[in-house]
């Protein structure tokens, strides 16, 4: 491995061959400007939303700088004091900062300047951080990431008192803080600055906004691509302790190489949501500093703008309640509140043509940033520009090409229904073996849910707030999703090489009739040998009392296979059409695979050519009907087993396993239905609306089903297995009855 | 037993010896005045609360009447169709009617009268209901409970039609319908309505509005003073279906007395809240029409204002959110915005002086009675003049003379804390084995939870919506409520014939100091040999960060027993102080007296003198911290085991189990600190305040213990077990300091 002086050297002669930086004058000229400033004032007292963050941000401020400046010697992990303290401290320099420009009150120039100082003392002879869990440790904290937090934060309050600062003091602090700490979560740490990772991204961001500041280019080409790959040295194939690999098999690193590969064309972050707030903070406000430093490079234009349309997409991935969708390692209750979406939502209503319907989420997160961004969106929700922000049924791809499968949404406009489907690449080292596997929303409660991850961020506790052991061996199973499985087994084998290569696939998505949204992917490598095919449809008729889901998976499979399909409902079983033993004592259902943390709870057998149960949750029935063999077994299971210490929430599922079938078929409907009150004690259309499901046919070119419902004819829907033309003309004839259709499905709702 | 015709005889030579009713001419009379009309028919168009209300009753009606009559066959239980048409018909036509008067529309009148007719058509020859499950039978529905609903509806319906239907019609109706309904529900089902039970209430509230309407001195007469006890010839010693006595062990019957016997001099209704809450209906509104027609009876000064105190009772009975505690047989989620609630609190205002605070309660119900009351309700709100409910500590007394124990609320102002401690008497056919027991609510969310009850109201899968099977073998058990089991066994053997001849003692109750309010009570006879004594504390000191409860359990007995203290807590746990191990198959703890339905879902020692575990809920932390001997078992419970039809939740239970003791104590804080967002992703204070707990002293006389917290110095609590003397002086020597206090505690916060 390259000495961090080679690197260096190598770097400033490379830096040679880009453009030099435009002269920038003056200061502040991040994210808030000379010209945001001048607004700013001028605005003061008008705009209520902005003088409100700045009344709460000052009264915040000013306890901490009566509280008096601290920076502890670093020594815990995420929850603990010293790692809090810190964390702290940058968020509080950052307001300070903005409160100097806004205010022009030099106590708060002077506590920046005071704490900058704290910390270069402590920073000049600093060694690394004592807990050793990183694969990348930082110095203030355990890991890198938190130290580009810091700098990422703590460049904006640098920004803010620049001028304030002698030349002297600006050079005691680059010299002894900034440009070593640059180094440190760079040259030094490779393998935590050069990856496709979001870990990456706030190196970058970190490494870039300070260089920006301190005009110091070389830092700002650094962020922007990156080491030189061939002077860390490390190996391509190395992976870091989420199990991931470390570095892009291309050999790209920078910032602008993590705003290519991690993101789809559509603004999907192939992480998750979870990450994609995560990293939206320093893709952003990185980006807007490029945009007021270094206009000429359009970073907003990036990719057709690329990062305006992964805001969008992260709006779209929330449920009613604005919480985000846990796909792969996301924890549940974060939300569009979050500090990086107010960042993101009004950076992007700043650059991004002032779309009207950000300013509705602004006003519900009921604050904003202070800066040029905030004021921009202050004004114009003061001048009433303000709409909802409307969600939809949409489609969004994976895949930096956009061609490795994607997620897609299908909901109404009330969100009274909305079944997330998610059949995208792996998600990097966050990323769960959960091919085709769909969750379930009543606005915003979850009726089939998304288990998350097992972890309890920052709450020290809980193995120091980091992920536990059961987010491998349960959150990333494949058993832990409503998707199926084979023979215990999950997907790829569980196997982060072997996922990271493949995909899911598109089939069709069609979102243009409401009352009839389809969904439909394959998948060919989760189990070599098997195709699975998975189809989703958002139904409303007049039959039934509320639109419901309709799911068919089917598999071709070239031998036998035990097959698991699970949903983890909550709520409480009220009925079921078939017969149920609870075993004398509770036991795993298996051993590995994510089934040692599965009790069986109850088991039966289909009684008849369905089986249905119903339960209640949210004061609102449901109902599942699924079409059976005689020798499925329906199994409720319940998560907990082989957790002593309680990491895992005790939630229930319901599981339909098939023994030794080969090619097979499930046909299932999810059915919400009528209301329960209990104030009033009313219980409205407590039965499900729909009596029957059946097999019409099922071949390898063709799947047709009938839908009966308790009152009027029953649907049909058909769908063609082989060919998703939507110009393709289909002829069915079934007991008789012609069928004919144009596209790959059809909903004949019968009269 | 008598025949019907012979109990008649002999009520209507009775009713001679008793004052003839006052004559009153005009209707209606009963709920809804001439007067009333009057006002309201004046005021209409001003008072926004009012006319909300009949926009939107009468939007309903519309759609009923546009719908048209239907009066099925009477077949279904709860839940199904006939039964909830029924009761529809019922409460809509008690809507019409009153529309009709303020409204002056023929067509309300109309409705009315022809479904009484559609009614009169059915019930000349309708047998008993076809469902056998009553101890007494109704006709329209499977018991006389929900017949006796439909005739207190229903004459509130007739009453405004009065004077719109002709004599020949009245005479009709009366002589096919009301009458022989009457007779139904009291003459020929004397076991329904001769009880001291919420039942009956509903039964003599029905005869006594019907003969009110009619004029009918005979029937007020039967409902005031109940059938004449030999004349039913039943065993007084017979009991229902839900397992409680029908008869009062006095004879005596009738709404009178049911005001006298379930309810104590403070207005505590003897079954608990939600029983409460559904018997207020009845309680009021024929209190009210008694009020109106007899007002010579001065029914709302019985018992010093009994009635007008049980309303407010109620109303300091709820949580935060207004929902009821769930003491004995009680549902989750029932809230003072039940329409009984509307009525009690509407009715009070009206008769009760007009309490400001009432209007409050109102204000969140937002909604009126179409009534006298309503309209006084709607324009003193419209005035300005509500004021907020302001719940306080409380300590309700049980038993009519107010010497059966009682339930004690100890919380502050903001609710932020609110510790309910029951050491009440049985409860009757609907209590629960459960002296002494506690729980806890963080404002309107359980942290430490009461179970309530085992059904599903009106959801008609469960049970028929009735009581399941383990209400008794769970629900009512003692295991199943925070407080100690000794020997795996239920208070009293479980039995009721026990339970009820017992009741549990005050020792104190002093809510004087905000700051340390406490609640201590006995109980000798739960277990004979064995006395119980429970002190409970809520104590706000400078040294932790919220209030917490001190929880001392003293057991003196007269040999050795094994005992089991269960905490039912509400959320995730976080961390233990002592090492958990979880067995590889989960079995019940026990056999019988509900230990058969519980999961041992890990164990452990303690570790030290104390035993510690913190779980997160609702956003915020909890932390238990319990004096442990080395031989104690730490338990963590499941419900759910031999339920395979799943009518239990699966929640969580952590139980200290000692064995092999006779004298024994228990001391446990339980402490809420801190927070936890998920947005933020902050944890703030996630460590308990209390570092150790100490007993200094225990005796038959004295038990002190000290508070160890984290910061600053101990507090120290000091209780007399056998003088609970206000005025009482104690002194205490321990560990060579001296220590004296006045009164049967002291809580010495050491600085």
């Amino acid at each position: 491995m390259a000495s961090p002086k080679q690197v260096l050297a190598l770097i400033i002669s490379l830096a040679i061959t880009i453009p030099a930086m435009a002269a920038q004058d003056g200061h502040p000229k991040l994210i808030l400007t000379q010209d945001g400033v001048t607004k700013i004032r001028a605005t003061l007292g008008t705009a209520p939303l902005f003088d409100a963050t700045v009344a709460r941000v000052r009264q915040e401020v000013d306890a901490e700088v009566a509280a008096g400046i601290d920076t502890p010697t670093p020594k815990d992990y995420s929850g603990g004091y010293t790692h809090e303290r810190h964390k702290r401290n940058f968020v509080v320099m950052q307001q300070a900062g903005a409160l100097y420009q806004i205010l022009d009150d030099e106590k708060y120039a002077r506590y920046v300047r005071d704490m900058l100082f704290a910390y270069e003392a402590m920073y000049k002879t600093l060694p690394l951080h004592p807990k050793t869990r990183s694969y990348a440790r930082g110095k203030l904290f355990w890991q890198c990431l938190n130290d580009a937090n810091w700098l990422v934060y703590t460049s904006q309050a640098y920004d803010a008192i620049y001028n304030y600062l002698s030349a002297d003091e600006r050079h005691t602090l680059e010299r002894n803080l900034f440009r070593p700490f640059a180094d440190h979560i760079s040259i030094a740490n490779p393998r935590f600055f050069n990856r496709i990772h979001n870990h990456s991204t706030w190196g970058n961001a970190a490494v870039g906004m300070i260089g920006l500041v301190m005009g110091d280019d070389e830092l700002v080409q650094r962020a922007l691509y990156g080491l030189p790959a061939e002077l860390h040295g490390v190996d391509l194939g190395a992976k870091d302790n989420d199990g991931g690999f470390i570095f892009d098999q291309n050999g790209k690193a920078g910032f602008l190489a993590n705003m290519d590969a991690p993101f789809s064309p559509d603004g999907y972050y192939t992480e998750g949501p979870y990450y994609q707030r995560y990293a939206m903070y320093p893709f952003l406000v990185f980006a807007q500093a490029l945009h007021n430093v270094k206009p000429e490079m359009d970073i907003f234009q990036h990719r057709d703008g690329l990062l305006l349309k992964a805001v969008d997409a992260l709006l779209q991935l929330t449920d009613a309640d604005g919480e985000f969708f846990p796909l792969n390692d996301g924890q549940k209750g974060m939300s569009d509140q979050a500090r990086e979406l107010v960042t993101a939502v009004d950076i992007a209503f700043l650059v991004g043509g002032g779309d009207p319907r950000l300013l509705g989420v602004a006003e519900r997160q009921n604050q904003v940033l202070l800066d040029d961004a905030g004021i921009a969106v202050a004004t114009a929700i003061r001048d009433g520009e303000a709409q909802p922000y409307q969600k939809t049924s949409i489609n969004l791809s994976d895949g930096s090409d956009g061609t490795e499968g994607g997620v897609a949404i299908l909901r109404y406009a009330d969100e009274a229904l909305t079944l997330v489907y998610k059949y995208s690449a792996q998600g990097l080292s966050h990323g769960h073996y959960d091919k085709l596997s769909f969750s379930l929303y009543e606005r915003g409660h979850e009726v089939l849910q998304d288990y998350g991850l097992v972890r309890f961020v920052n709450i020290e506790q809980k193995g120091g707030g980091n992920y536990l052991p059961q987010n491998s061996t349960w959150a990333k199973q494949s058993i832990a999703h409503n998707t199926l499985v084979l023979n215990e087994t999950s997907h790829f084998q569980g196997k982060y090489e072997i996922g990271s290569r493949h995909h899911s696939e598109l089939y069709f998505y069609d979102d243009q009739n409401d009352d009839v949204q389809v969904v439909s992917a394959t998948d060919a490598n989760a189990y070599p040998g098997a195709l699975l095919h998975r189809t989703m449809a958002l139904i409303r008729t007049a039959h039934a009392d509320k639109p419901f889901v309709l799911d068919l998976f089917r598999v071709e499979a070239d031998q036998q296979h035990r097959y698991d399909l699970p949903f983890y409902f909550n709520g409480q079983v009220l009925d079921t059409s078939f017969a149920t033993r609870a075993p004398a004592e509770l036991s795993p259902i298996g051993s590995k695979h994510g089934y040692q943390h599965l009790y069986l709870e109850a088991s039966g057998e289909p009684q008849g050519e369905n089986a249905r149960f119903s339960w209640l949750t949210n004061r609102q029935f449901f109902t599942l009907t699924s079409v059976t063999k005689t020798d499925d077994q329906l199994v409720f299971s319940r998560i907990g087993a082989n957790d002593p210490q309680f990491n895992l929430r005790r939630d229930a599922g319901f599981m339909i396993r098939r023994q030794d079938a080969q090619d097979t078929l499930f046909v299932t409907t999810i059915e919400p239905h009528g209301s329960y009150s209990p104030v009033s004690e009313l219980a409205i259309d407590a039965r499900s609306n729909i009596a029957r499901l059946q097999v019409l046919q099922d071949s390898k070119d063709y799947t047709v089903v009938a839908v009966h419902f308790t009152h009027g004819p029953p649907g049909v829907f058909a769908l063609s297995n082989s060919n998703s033309s939507k110009t393709a003309q289909h002829q069915l004839r079934i007991d008789d009855k012609a069928l004919s259709w144009i596209g790959p499905f059809a909903f004949m709702s019968g009269d």
